[in-house]
């Protein structure tokens, strides 16, 4: 007997962690468990375990786009999340790829920095995001530091939100789990001028993945059905989970158990 | 609460398949649907959907070796999965760094082609198996056709299975599904000269990562502590679940559902 209701695709293009804890495994394994199914595009490879990040290998743009585009022509895609893209050159053929498919959603998590603290992308990516990638994004999920880079004129996480809509996102989630605030607080910002705010309890300890976790989340509830409001909602609830859940199977930061159910 | 079960480490060496049906993302969902984690390192990037593979670009081998150096040394790495290893720079970089850890399991998939018939591995990768890979496995996994490369002198599965332990290997489990029979017929052979025959209905239509499933199920398994035999058992009653349940997301091979639960 065969399940009858098909998964929606999810084009997944981000990097590869080979701890993982993060990257596309964090991908997989969050749109998996949301009932979606992922189809992923290496952006590209890092050297990395839970400590920190040591090498970063960036995929040869063209390669980035073949990968994407035998996926887009062969599968129904739902939505597209957006991982680490390393540099400016994939962040422009990653654009150009999604003007000719502007009725996909696409979730934009702007990666630029590794948990422990080394660089990821391109500083010339962050010129990429704001003028190419943004006006592309259903939802943009920055934490605090990523909000600075991306909008650093603004004082407050508001200001920042407004840039970032300017810029033609449809939605910003500035995510507060890099801030030194007693709880997390987390705030999705729109068009219609209310934000709403979501507080989760902090949980000890540093965590691998948990941007990564909640993105596909996202990706995979919107390609899914749900609105973005509750799609935002209930993947940092699964998120959340899965930290609460989490192991520290390596010398550094706890990895998400992503098999959590909210 | 955290989970106080950690899961065991799988440290798997494989490419990607955009299409998520083969390749990193298929054994992502394997091992996690298994209750192990995986860490995945990255040999080759595939331009591939479900009809076929289309490009194959490897990745060079002191990276690959980068990769998993630093997952071995931040993890307890309780078993080893091999996928496709694409040439023979790659397979002798990996047989090189399993001579350093001889005390873990490697469960060894020979991937040489894709379901849809594209060579996938160069040829030279195949004396790599032979002379340096087979000496440290566990477990190899060959079908029909990649047993017959890996043994072209022996004329049945016996004889050839016989050739493969003979090089070192400690089981080989000869799989059928791409022979002509009503139903699918796979062996696991072993140093106790006592065959064991697993016998599975013939599901209809093709499949895309069906290999990649089943080994690193039997990995995941034993990971977890299972003996090979009752990994290998219990790792295709997994798989032949997960194909069961596949879906048809694309034009060509049905892709399998790995939260199937067996």
């Amino acid at each position: 007997m065969r399940a009858s209701i098909q998964p929606p695709v999810v084009l997944v293009i981000a990097g590869n962690d080979p701890s993982g804890g993060a990257g596309l495994a964090a991908d997989m394994q969050a749109i998996t468990a949301l009932a979606a199914h992922p189809a992923p595009v290496v952006t590209a490879l890092t050297v990395q375990d839970t400590v920190n990040a040591y090498q970063v290998e960036a995929v040869a743009a063209e390669l980035v786009r073949a990968q994407a585009e035998t996926v887009l022509q062969d599968m129904p895609v739902a939505a597209i999340k957006l991982g680490l893209l390393a540099n400016a050159a994939i962040g422009q053929s990653v654009a150009a790829l999604l003007r000719q498919h502007r009725n996909i959603p696409v979730v934009l998590d702007p990666v630029l920095v590794a948990a422990g603290g080394a660089p990821l992308a391109e500083q010339a990516l962050v010129a990429v995001y704001l003028e190419q990638l943004l006006p592309l994004a259903t939802v943009v999920t920055p934490n605090a530091v990523e909000s600075r880079r991306l909008a650093p004129q603004a004082e407050a996480a508001a200001g920042r939100a407004a840039e970032l809509l300017a810029r033609g996102a449809q939605h910003v989630l500035v995510k507060g789990a890099d801030e030194n605030t007693p709880d997390v607080q987390n705030t999705l910002f729109g068009r219609d001028g209310r934000p709403r705010e979501f507080t989760w309890p902090r949980l000890p300890g540093n965590y691998h993945g948990s941007g990564c976790t909640l993105a596909s989340a996202i990706a995979a509830l919107i390609a899914r059905g749900y609105a973005v409001p509750e799609a935002v909602e209930q993947a940092q609830a699964y998120t959340w989970k899965t930290l609460q859940q989490g192991w520290r199977l390596g010398k550094g930061q706890t990895i998400p158990n992503r098999r959590a159910m909210p």
